[in-house]
């Protein structure tokens, strides 16, 4: 018997079109999901662009309008992977069209966007999902594995940093992740929400946040808008920038353990390092995004003597996802977190459930997000509601 | 215009067989190729296995005789990924029926082989490879450019180790990699020829070499020919284990360069820990399979106490390969060095060349492979003939 | 000509007293100071414990009251190494008395104190230091060199973890670490206080903090006082924690650079992991307790591609005290710190000059640490005095 | 009571000297050893700089003739760590006067003169020992504890690499090192004869070895004899390099381990790089100089999933000799492996036994060292006898 298929509608065509994309491609070749993805159409505005993309990527046909996709009876999911600016509008109209939906992060521009595009999602009873990635990291699906079956113990401490580099030439100029109307904010959207996600994963919900953010370089010369790394400067002109380019805050958890949260896109001769090291009153986990394979794992009763930091590669069939792929030791890499994904996203429309993170959980990431925005401006702690 | 294709003939649907059909399916999202791979039939001896694999992996037909696929008009290029036993037989009809050939490694049984595989894609006038796909890390491929231009001068030393311990478990059962008439050696035909191909690549050829090997468990429980990791073992018979487990050679380069290599299945701890360091006059190189996308790289002209090994994230546009993958620091995995190699290959057919490693860099390589071998043997150190 | 002799009273024979101790003892060994170090007298409230450690570790002479070394006239120099509380009134004596202070971190229980202590050496015209041995580290004093000279280019951010993991048993008893009355604060003045000097020392002063603290452990069985890691319980009573287990704070530098700032000792498998990472315009730096000797370099304008941390050791003649030890990657440790620093002092002493860090870092440090303080109780921003 | 004193002569005042002077001065601040060390008279042939050596560390008395120290009665033992060529008449001279011997390594020239010295202080019943002080390494010493305890279980793989870079200049004088007559072998004794100890020392005897040698660079400047790193050329002389600049060798251990060496001068980037790895049926440890007080121990039975390389630090009362230093985490240095050999040594000395390793494990590891070469000069594996 045939499976259920899932045609799929790509918005995006760019860094996230691309991952995504392969994503659908590659699902087949190493998970046997309950439905099978079709990917059927990908939109983009430049015409000759989507084009190629759709057909070097494999997808089936092309739009430059995203409102087309909404409107076609052969699309049955939307995969949001265009800017922040967008993101409310698609959601909300491809829920209200009955179409599942996932999402790229930061999952909108505020509070008040995501609230009503979770509030859509719930009310079509569609899928949906949130492309926080991380999370599907082996080495840190096996982290939470550890936390939640006690081997750490209590949790008493969360610390994370999320550098980068690629904008520290003042010449680098305007691109979209630097303009507020676009992106909402800079590296708090791009960056601090997947720290924020891994911190709600691994640690819980959080009850009190302070926050810093800060503009390094405010004027910048005008670019072409969708650039990223290699984007060109375009004339003489300059525009200011109106996004953070740091941020950092210090949460309390609901169950009183720190966090210390860093995100940078000035920290020098990072290109994506993203980490992060729990502690807990039996063991404690460290992972880097630099070795994404490995979790650094300390379990307090090794024997006297004998205790280190382990280093383990997560690569074997007991780590999740790790089966599907290769032998021990043969490391996989960034764009296998989107297969991981895509792989949750298939059963959970074949089981009508959204799995985590879905929208619910990039709600409250924004939550989390505004509430450290608006305490850097405030120059106070702020209380986060309780969920 | 449409690109010619090149339609593909797969024998194997295990490890290699896997890796391979992986590389072929991503091939095109990733690299815009001179052709377009089309994947054509798979082979595997098992009819209700191979038919599975070849819908999972998106191939477009199956045979369960590799000679059907010889005979077939509607394939270009043969893929060996079998056992050693059969590399010579399917690669000399394959030539012989004018077919591209590339083949698993080590190329052959032994020199012998080895010889005739190459006199017969010679003669054929066949495109041919032998998939040492090391060579394709971008780490290792910018180490040789390094190299290449002089930045570590005159070579010293090369040493290398590559450690697994997936057969330590006496109980572990006889596979086929562990039979001499199916794969010719055991560690190393499976690892050393790896290594033997990365010294080869990155300093040259050598004029001679002494060897030591050994078998540490001698007999072992039968198992199924085909397991891999997860052989089980079948009733209680037991058989001798006729390969080496470990083995470990000096040589001299041609250039008067030290080599040391280890190679063994006894490494515990060690997963796929392929590693090696290149030392030459002006600066060194390290590099480690463990995180596959850094090289590690000392340059003499540092400033005086500004000295030490650089931790070289290979992912940047500039290094070999990774601009068709993602931005910088971003990593990739081991199945992207099959991606690489059949990118190369496919552009090698376009242009009726051969790229390295071809089969006469396997052939070389057996010649190595088999001195060592007799080295042990004989307790004596072997000249290599000149090349 | 026989160098001056500075006589000196050592207060204190636990952990810091046999850290000082070794120092004058092996400074002569490695150095040759403008003064000669004379071990003049050591002193503990417990005579058997002093007398025998005044053997061991090579003083002159014992005294079981720190008054009766003030009154000494054969004393120049007075080390303080006792708990916290005592430190104003020691060292206050000491300057009356006309004799040079040096003082262990953190300088005093809160910033009267320190304000008191730092006007009895300025009115008493006498040396000064406080023992912040981190500054000695040779990897750390030369990265001050690579940020004084600019190679890091402007700095933007300055992040630090001080982790350990000793208390984390609740059984573990109330050491006078662990009581305000005696040591002033818990982790605050013990480990961050080290990562402000870092962050002074390198980056500059800050203009406001924001911080958290609290306690994990509330109560804990009492032990003797003068416990450290091997305090026993005594009995069945109970005692207040009124100390900080964990802290963290955020700053902004004078020059708009980020501090981000963690200490605990709930830290698990952490033993001494002190770190921090420094990212300028230009190049970063890291460093990290656990291989002290070791600096991690990044420099922007290596060739492209060839960008990485450098790991370079610091044991070179060109680096900072270096020279003083053993060939190129002999590694030195932990005491060294304390050797480098006496020998700053021998040297301050002949020259009557008291080399940073003296009273006055010390008093600055305690102006943050109280800020901090404060700031984690009012939970708000809190802005610090222009220095 | 009065301790019994050891009355010390030291030979030397240049790298070794001061290493071992260091360590009889620290060595009764941190150990109660059963005798006293006296630092009685120190010998070099220039007399202004062997008397200010004694001075700056702190020996009573000086000589320039070493042969006055073994007539002087007021000597008990005699520390060689002058050049090579001196050992054994100076060790024999000393056993025959009674005195208790411990000397640098490697032992002697040769087997024949290391034959004689073990047979003189033999013969004299005086205590001796031999300088690998790499054995005293807490983290070496308790891999060593490992394995004993089984913990390791049946060991399968020794491999080493001592790589060093300091001669790798053209330039760089012809100093002693270089020199056959007065260093006996290049790297092989100076580095090599530590990685034969420590194979020694944790797996065991060897039966058989295969080796090569080579001198890189042939001929260079002539400089002052006595030149350490620092040695400058004098004129324009040049002569010829009759050592080894590296050596490998591949050898088998008595228990059927491999054993696979490698030692250069010409690591470029490798200051001091000395490194193991064990591997064994349960476990595996790491060692490298550059984090030395770190071992690396995989352990089989820990839970599947949860293995890899725990990273320790082996700073904790629990690992030999640490407790005597410093709290955890708090790291030693290359000078401490020397106070620990002394240690060793008084205590012999007070029981009138010779501890380990003595001159019956400098005559072994000199037995090994001459078959080495004598295979490198045969080209042929070479029998080792039977101890």
């Amino acid at each position: 018997m045939a499976k259920q298929q899932v045609r799929i509608g790509m918005i995006g065509y760019k860094f996230m079109g691309k991952a995504h994309s392969h994503a659908y491609r590659d699902l087949p070749f190493y998970f046997n999901t309950q439905v099978e993805p079709v990917m059927q159409a990908i939109v983009g505005r430049d015409e000759a662009g989507v084009k190629a993309a759709a057909d070097r990527m494999g997808w089936h046909s092309y739009e430059t309008d995203w409102r087309r996709l909404i409107e076609r009876d052969d699309i049955d999911l939307i995969d949001i992977g265009v800017t922040n600016h967008l993101h409310a509008e698609i959601a909300i109209a491809a829920a209200e069209a009955g179409k599942h939906v996932i999402c790229e992060k930061p999952l909108a521009m505020n509070v008040e966007e995501a609230g009503r595009m979770l509030e859509a999602v719930n009310k079509a009873g569609v899928v949906h999902m949130v492309c926080h990635n991380y999370r599907f990291v082996p080495a840190i699906r096996f982290a939470k594995q550890l936390i939640d079956s006690g081997k750490l113990g209590k949790i008493y401490h969360f610390r994370s940093r999320y550098l980068q580099d690629w904008i520290m030439d003042p010449q680098f100029p305007l691109v979209w992740r630097l303009r507020k109307e676009v992106c909402g904010s800079g590296t708090h959207g791009d960056l601090m929400a997947h720290s924020i996600d891994l911190a709600r994963y691994l640690v819980g919900e959080m009850s009190e946040v302070v926050g810093m953010m800060d503009t390094f370089i405010k004027r910048r010369p005008l670019g072409e808008m969708s650039g990223g790394l290699h984007a060109e400067v375009s004339g003489e002109q300059i525009g200011e920038v109106d996004v953070d380019d740091a941020v950092a805050f210090m949460s309390r958890f609901k169950n009183g353990a720190f966090g210390v949260f860093e995100a940078t896109r000035f920290g020098k001769g990072n290109r994506n390092g993203n980490s992060f090291e729990i502690n807990g009153s039996k063991g404690s986990v460290r992972w880097n995004m630099e070795n994404m394979n490995q979790l650094q794992l300390y379990v307090e009763d090794d024997e006297k003597g004998e205790q280190g930091f382990r280093n383990i590669s997560c690569t074997e069939d007991i780590h999740p996802y790790a089966g599907a792929y290769w032998p021990a030791g043969h490391i996989i890499g960034y764009e296998h977190t989107f297969i991981n994904i895509v792989h949750e996203l298939m059963n959970g429309i074949a089981e009508n459930k959204s799995p985590s993170p879905n929208f619910t959980d990039g709600y409250r990431n924004q939550v989390i997000l505004d509430a450290v925005e608006n305490s850097a401006k405030s120059k106070s702690w702020i209380t986060l509601p309780k969920f």
